[in-house]
This record gives structure tokens, sequence and C-alpha cells, in this order.
């Protein structure tokens, strides 16, 4: 146990939060003897970054709650040196120093023996006019949103415009909505979420709206307008004018356009870098110099589905990198596995989470994995138990063998759950014919004896069994549409309230006393409103020798997920 | 695709509810050309047992919302034939035929070229004195909620007491409370709850008897007396009667003490049947006779981790039983796997989930698995996130391999998300150190960047690896107890509240410099509240020679559960 060589190690750690603090307290845990000191350029460490956008517009009520460690009480816990406030401005690999500079002080070197890079990323400031202006601010440190909450109230500022619909800027549009704040949201791409497909961002879309927080999707900021006279009036003239000449008011406005790994420390010591980060072995070690070690955001990573480069900005891997660094350094025999980029995010009432990559990037990235994807809408819970809202799942998977590739819900409750039980089943290695025998834990407040889990695994194994057949809406085009009879098997009920275009009505409890209606010689596209009953209409339909597909996700999938062409 | 044979197949179902319509359900799409009959001896078919418990209290309002389905709605969609009403009274195995007997008709036969049994279990009736008067039921089925509301309501009952503090016992108890009933719950067992240890039911006594439900536990049911006189009334008269002289009151009186598989007709038969149901093969085929399958409640299952049998009553399994048998018919190359017994369960304020075995049944029933466990107690989502609430966690592995053997769960928040989490792992043969690396989703209002199901997986490894030693509070006689000196690594305001008995306070970030005033000839129990710092003090004394262990979970298992004896 412990360290037991006679001149304790040097352990140099470059940066405070997340990676850092975690390798700086398992070395700790490791050795009493070795020295470990964390240089952190901001004025706080080991603070919890994630909470930022809540504590911005004060659902985390008090900012000291994020600050979870102070240096007086690291020191006190771990024996580490904290040496907040102070950057390290070089490293120098030969002499194996590092040289740092503490705010108004002389730049001083520290010799190491590993070297720790924890830098994280910093926020990308994309190359508009106007974005220096004195309103405009990004959210990633303590100090950023303090500087927010200082100007919001030293002017008053009512309005707010959001570039950037990723995380951090939903999560911010909700908290200073939560403000009483105007709020407008400013995307450069058709969706918010980035990550996730259209057709699952398209609700998130909706329920933005709902809250009365203006949307602009595919929007392209020309500049950013902030006129010096406007600045502390509020007076609602600054805005960001968009290229198709609209204009997004803004008394504030929030840069928040994703990170970039702050690499500039080890660029110049001559580190492999990819366009990812770091280069490191699993070992978290640079691939340049065995060591120096990068960790969190600044490291780039290997998605484990795809097993393509990434750089992912999650605190959960930034953890776990820095613990396996000093595992390793100690003498054990780790690895790090790669990523599967499990998130939940939480906007207004909708809960959206993600595992894999989206079906947009397998089919982009991946085609090698053979993807393929069905989609359910199954209750969060036991129907008839009081308070069952639908959830939306989307289940990735190759069609070579079954293996799960990804996961994409939205729902009001239940998502987190399914998400990161679909995450474990995906690191487990597991198929879609696993999740068909999976057993969950069912009681009417939290499940169903089928779990939307099995369900999913249901239909992607009979898929693959080839007990159905599945078109996609989105592989529906106005020419393929044309080249089915377009059955709809739900009630009457449910089809006057809107159908697939040029769709006749069969319902299903009539379908096999109608089959004489059909036309033999014509493709059937066999629909519901989830997709079950429409499975049953295929079963009927096929085995009375008629060529049949079901659509995916059934009319809901249809009309949530912005497939308006389609409807009649 | 389908079934292309000549004359139709027989498939007659005894029972029409879970498994039983399950496997009607998967037969028919897997060929429209089977004639498919279910006998139901109930009213009912299809209909959401689970629910029941909650319909009883008004919680699920409307007791239609039970009934799922119909026969004349199961008639049109799946072509099944539904005889209500009607129980099997007799198998012919060589003539491959069943005697059934609808209510007020004469016996019948018809011939089956597959018989599925899915009659599932009957509510098990202890041979109590008094246990038949008028006011005592049972609670499995629509029609016993129907006649306990009836009841209910003529008499104007205004107490109940629930004799069996299992899952629906729970589930009742908690419904009729909502009614505004005075309830009692009498348990035979030292704890409600079976399946969990002792500890971990501890909160939930307490939860209960926050909320004035009396709770009597090792409490032997002498008799029920319920005088002849006293029916109707409601005077109160009516109690359950003690071994220890208690009287327990109780105007109606719940016997929920567990099912027993009907295995009556099966027996008659002359069908394998052992002490946990009819015992069949993976494909849920009768080991007596390939032509009879059995699913649900009442076929013996294998526990996928022990590998020993057991009656599980779950409707998800019963689900996929049915499914499976279904499959297997019409020629499909598949296994039914084991279960692992995920479950969870909602007490008033509480949840409590779990799947494996508990500890207690793993040390008396599974020691060839080399069983071990670890406590700990993190929020269900990051404490700076308004809400958090803690979750106790008890995760059991194997030491020989680190195979992950169960988990218990409570908490008021988070519970069934951990446990399916656990349970997908246990099912794909993850080991503890599977659950470092896991990477599940994480934002403030859902988890941690460590999430809980991460914590017991850290800790579980450090005991693998050697790490850290621990001891459990159970393990705590005051003999052994006396072989330590007990540091208390807390707050002083902490140590104010209550510590082990015979602790000196030490707290952590004091430890290092305090280790002159410890005995370096005695072996050391550090502890803390939950476990963390206690981990910390572990390190630091073991690297400085000292012999020690760590006291798992901390002061707060020996409060939460139960261990008053150890408190100083």
């Amino acid at each position: 146990m412990g360290d037991q060589s006679p001149s304790p190690l040097n352990l140099v750690v470059v940066g405070g939060v997340a990676g850092g603090m975690s390798f700086a307290a398992r070395a700790r845990r490791l050795s009493e003897s070795a020295s470990i000191t964390v240089f952190e350029k901001g004025p706080f460490v080991g603070y919890a970054n994630c909470g930022i956008p809540y504590a911005l517009g004060g659902i985390i009520q008090s900012d000291e709650a994020l600050i979870l460690q102070t240096p007086d009480s690291i020191k006190a816990r771990y024996n580490v040196d904290i040496r907040h406030s102070t950057e390290v401005i070089a490293i120098d690999r030969e002499n194996k120093t590092v040289e740092y500079k503490t705010q108004g002080q002389e730049a001083k070197s520290m010799k190491y023996d590993k070297l720790i890079l924890a830098q994280g990323a910093d926020a990308f400031r994309p190359p508009i006019s106007g974005s220096n202006a004195p309103n405009v601010f990004t959210l990633q440190t303590i100090p950023d949103m303090t500087a927010i909450k200082s100007y919001v109230a030293a002017h008053c500022s009512k309005s707010v415009a959001v570039i950037g619909g990723g995380f951090i800027g939903l999560e911010a549009a909700e908290s200073l909505h939560a403000l009483g704040m105007k709020v407008s949201i400013v995307e450069y791409m058709p969706h918010v979420f980035p990550p996730v497909d259209q057709d699952i961002a398209e609700p998130i879309h909706a329920e933005i709206r709902r809250n009365n927080v203006d949307l602009h999707l595919n929007a392209r900021v020309k500049e950013i307008v902030a006129p010096i006279e406007a600045e502390g009036t509020g007076n609602g003239s600054s805005h960001v004018l968009l290229e198709s000449g609209e204009k997004v008011p803004g008394d504030i406005i929030l840069l928040v356009v994703g990170v970039r790994p702050r690499i500039t420390l080890a660029k110049t010591a001559g580190l492999e870098i990819s366009r990812f980060g770091i280069v490191t072995n699993a070992q978290m070690q640079s691939t340049t110099d065995p060591d120096i070690y990068a960790v969190g955001d600044m490291a780039e990573t290997t998605n484990s589905i795809t097993l393509l480069p990434q750089n992912l900005a999650l605190a959960g891997p930034a953890n776990r990198q820095g613990r396996l660094a000093a595992d390793h350094i100690f003498g054990r025999d780790v690895s790090y596995r790669g990523n599967v980029g499990t998130s939940v995010c939480q906007i207004f009432g909708i809960n959206v989470g993600l595992v894999g990559p989206s079906i947009t990037s397998l089919h982009s990235q991946s085609p090698n994995l053979d993807p393929e994807y069905v989609t359910v809408h199954p209750p969060n819970h036991a129907a008839y138990y009081p308070g069952a809202t639908p959830l939306t799942l989307k289940l990735a998977f190759s069609k070579r063998n079954g293996n799960i590739l990804g996961a994409q819900i939205i729902g009001k409750a239940g998502v987190d759950k399914r998400i990161d039980v679909l995450a474990t089943a995906i690191q487990a290695r597991m198929t879609v014919y696993d999740l068909e025998h999976l057993e969950l834990a069912y009681a009417p407040p939290f499940g169903s004896a089928k779990d939307p889990v099995n369900m999913a695994g249901f239909v992607a194994s009979n898929v693959l069994r080839g007990d159905t057949e599945i078109i996609h809406p989105e592989d529906l085009t106005p020419e393929i549409l044309d080249q089915y009879q377009v059955i709809d098997v739900r009630s009457p009920g449910e089809f006057a309230r809107g159908y697939v275009r040029g769709a006749k009505l069969a319902p299903l409890n009539e379908l096999r006393g109608r089959l004489g209606d059909l036309d033999r010689e014509k493709k059937v596209l066999v629909y519901c409103q989830v997709g079950y009953r429409g499975y049953l209409g295929y079963r009927i339909l096929k085995q009375e020798g008629f060529k049949v597909v079901n659509l995916d996700g059934g009319f809901k999938a249809v009309s949530q997920g912005g497939f308006g062409l389609l409807v009649g």
C-alpha cells in the first residue's frame, strides 16, 4: 500500500475543477507522501460548473452552494497545495518544470515528476462583429455568472438573446426566463440540442415556444448591435442582427456556442494535439510525453460505439479520467474505456436524454455499423396509474448483429432512467435481443410490466428477425408515399384528428373483415398512432399475402416529429 | 412467416391475465390460422392486477381503468376465443383434451395441441381461527377488491388490520390510509418487505409510523376475533388477537401473507411440481409433458444469480414467459434466462428497490458465492440542486470475482433508476469494477458526476483491491467493538448528535496532526457519517502503519439501520 519511494513524487496539476481535483484527491488517497500541487487560473477550485446555468437564474439560490471546496478545506483534508488565481504559462519538458505566475507576482517555476493537464475548455467566441460589447457574455465560470448577474442588476436588463441552443444555452434560457426576463434563443442549425435528431428536437421547440421564449432556428448571426448609448439604459435597442435582417432584442446577449479545449499550453510544449484535444493513450498519457497526462474536456477521447475520436465536455468522464490517471501513476493496471456520450437535459417541462450518436450522425459518420432504428412512444409508467405521461424513444442498433448503437428519449418524466439503463446496456455490449429479456423493476408508479426499454427491444428484435418491416417518416418522400396504398388502422375518432396523406381508414378490429377492399397488387403502408396496432395490422396483412410495411412510430412520429408534409 | 400447416394448431390457455394473455397475443401475431382459446375462471381477463391495491383506496380512481381488455375487444383484435367465468377442471393428457365448466352449465371438453397453464397463484389463507369471518378479505383479484369496497361502504368500516407486510400489504395499507381509515399492519417477521435486509427495512418502519399507521413486528397471530354481533356495526370490537395478548383492532381484516401457485389442476394431471411451482425447462415446457407449458406465478423459475429455484410472482416475468412459450411453439429458438428478482415498491414517501437476494439470504443460501457488500448514502442528484434527498444503497458482490450479486436501495426519489441500472448490470454479468467505469447521464436535476451507482462501484472495488478494509455494523458485537479504538472523524457538531459507543472525536481535517494521540498497538475502527471521510481516514492511518478498518456506511448506517446497541 502507498508510496514507499525515498524521495516523494512531485505531482503537478494544471486546473482545479472536475478532472484535476479528482486526480488530486485520488492521488492523495493512494499516497500520503506525494507532493501534490494544483494550479488554478481562476479564483475558485473544485466548484460545480454544471450548476452555473441554474445559479444564474436563482434556481440554485446561493452561489456559494456551487463552491464545494476551498483551498483551505482541500489543504486540510487532502494535504494538497492549491495555487488559485495562478496560471501555468509554460512547460519545460526537458527539465520537467512548469513556469507559473500568480496575479501580481513574478513568474516562478516548479519541478514535476508527473504533470496532469486538466485545464478544461474555453467558451468559444466566434468572430462576430460586436461580440466584445460590454453586454455580451459567455457562461462557463463562476466569474462569468457573477458578471452577468451584476450587469443585469445594475442595468435592470429585461431581455436576453441567447446565441446557441445547446445544453448550456437551453439551461441558461430556462434559468433567465425563471427570473422574468424576455428570452430569445438564436440557433444556427435547424434544431436545438445538436446531438439529437431533428424529430426528437421538434417537441423541445414546441415546449420552448409554449413557454413564450422566442426561438430562431437556421439563424445566421450577422452582427451584435450594442450601441454605446444603449449601454446601461436597458432601452431595448441592443440586439442580435440576423442575416435574414431580423433583429433579436437582448439587453444582454449570451454567447454559448460550445467550447474549445484549452490547448495553448500543451501546443507550445509540443504535445500531439488533434482537433478534438490533446491526444492520449488509454492511460490518459500524452502520446508525446508519458510523464504528462491530460484529462477532461481538453483531452481527445474515443467514442466506444463508433470508435471515432471526439471531444466530450462532460463532468463524469472528466472525473473518471482524473481518478484513472492517479491510479496509473501509482502502478495500477487501468485503461480508459472511451465514452458513449450519455447525457440528459431538462428544458422547462421536458427532459431529453441521449446516449451514443444520433441517427443522423450514425448515417453520416458510421455507415459501416449498418445502423437502423425503431421509434416507440410508451407511457413512463402504467397508463392506469395517475400521472402517466408519454415518452418517445428512438433506439439505434446495428442490422448486422443487433448491437445497440444509441438511444434518444424525450418526455416529461422517466427519461433519465431509461437513458441510464440503455447506456449501461451499451457499455455491457448488449444487443436488442437482450433488451427483450431485461428484467426491470415494475410497480404501477414507476414503470410497466413491459418497460419502455423492453418495448423498444421487442420492436427492434422484430425488425431484425423479419417479423415486421418498417419505414421511417423521414424516408417517406412524396414519391415513395405514392407507391403505397396507405391504411390507417386507428379508430375513426383518431383518424378525424389527422392522418397520413392519402390514407384510408380500416380500424384494426375490422381489418380481417375488410381485406377484400384492398388492392392485392399494390404495396400496403399500414400505420396507427404509435406503432403497435400498425404492427398487428402488418402481421395480419403479411400472413394474408400482402406486401406491407408498418410506419415506424406511427402517426405520432409524423405529427410530433415535424413531418407536416406527410399529413393529409 | 406464419403457420402454413394444413390443420390449424389448437392452442388452449388456462388463465387470462398476464402470462396467458401475453401468450395469446403473441401466438396470434405469429399465426393467423391457429385456433386460440383462453379459459379464465374469473369474470375478467387481461386486467392489471398490480393496480388493485391502488384502486382499493381510490389512488386509481376508476376500477374500469384496471380492465385493459374485454372478451369482445380481444376477440375483435386478436381473434382469440375468451371463455371467462369458466374453469378448467381436468386435463386428459393422453387424449390431449381439457374438461371445462362454465358457471351454470354442464362440463364440456376441448381438444388441444398445446396447452398453456397460466393460472397464477392464490392468495394464501393461513389456518387462522376466525379467518373465514365475513369481514376478513384477501386482495388479489378485482372481485376481492370489489368485495372489500362494498363491505367498507355498507358497514362504514373505519379501521383495518392488514396481516402481512409484504408488497401488497404495504400498498394496500397506504391505499386504505389514504381513504382515511385507521390502519394497523401485523407482520410475523422482524421487518416488513421480507425480500430486503433488516437495516433497509428500518427506515420503512419509521416512515410507516410517521404516517400514523400502527406497526406490529414479530407479531404472531393467535386468532381473528370477529364476533357475529359486531358484524356490520363497525363498533370496533373486531380485532386480531396476537399471541402476546395484544389486540389489533380492525373493522375489516386483510389477509395478505403471500401467494401459492395454483397447482391443483397440474398435480391431478401428474405434472412434476416442486414447492416453487410447476417444473419446466428453459422453453417453459413441463418437464413431464412437452405439450404443456407453464408460465407466470405458477411456474418454478431459476434465480439467475444464485441458480437456485424460486417462485416469483411478478408481472414482467409472467409476460415474458408467455411470449416466449408462443415463440417456442412456433419454432423459434428461445430460452428463458431465469430471473434476478428486480422489484420496487412505494410506501408513503419512501421508495424501496431490490434486485437479487438480500445479504441475509446470500449468507444463508449462497455462501458458495463468497458474498460481501458495501453501503453508500449518496444524494439522488447533485446536492447543490434544490430537492436533493439521500439514498441508501447496499451493493452485494462476490469477493471471488467482483460479480454483482444484488442491490437494495431506499430513498425518496431516484431509487427505481438505480435499481434498473444495477439490474441491467447484473443481467449483463458486469462486475463492480465495471460500475466504476459506467458512464451515466448527469445534469444537476438528475444525478451527480459520480452517480450513486459509480460510488457503490468505487467502494466495492476499493474493498476488493484491498484499498480499504471495512466492517459492517451488523458484525459489530459488543465484544468485537471492544477490540478497537474507535475514532470518529466527523465534525464536533455531528459527534454531539450521537456517536458509536466508546468513540473518540478526531475530525478528519485534524487527523494527520493527531496521530500521536492514538495507540499504535490497538486496532482502529474509523468512521464518519456516511463512509467517505472514514475511508480518507483509513487511507491516512493505514499508510501511517496503523491496523485499521472503516465502518461500512458510517454512523448513518448505525443510526438508521436499527443498530441502537452500538450508539454511545
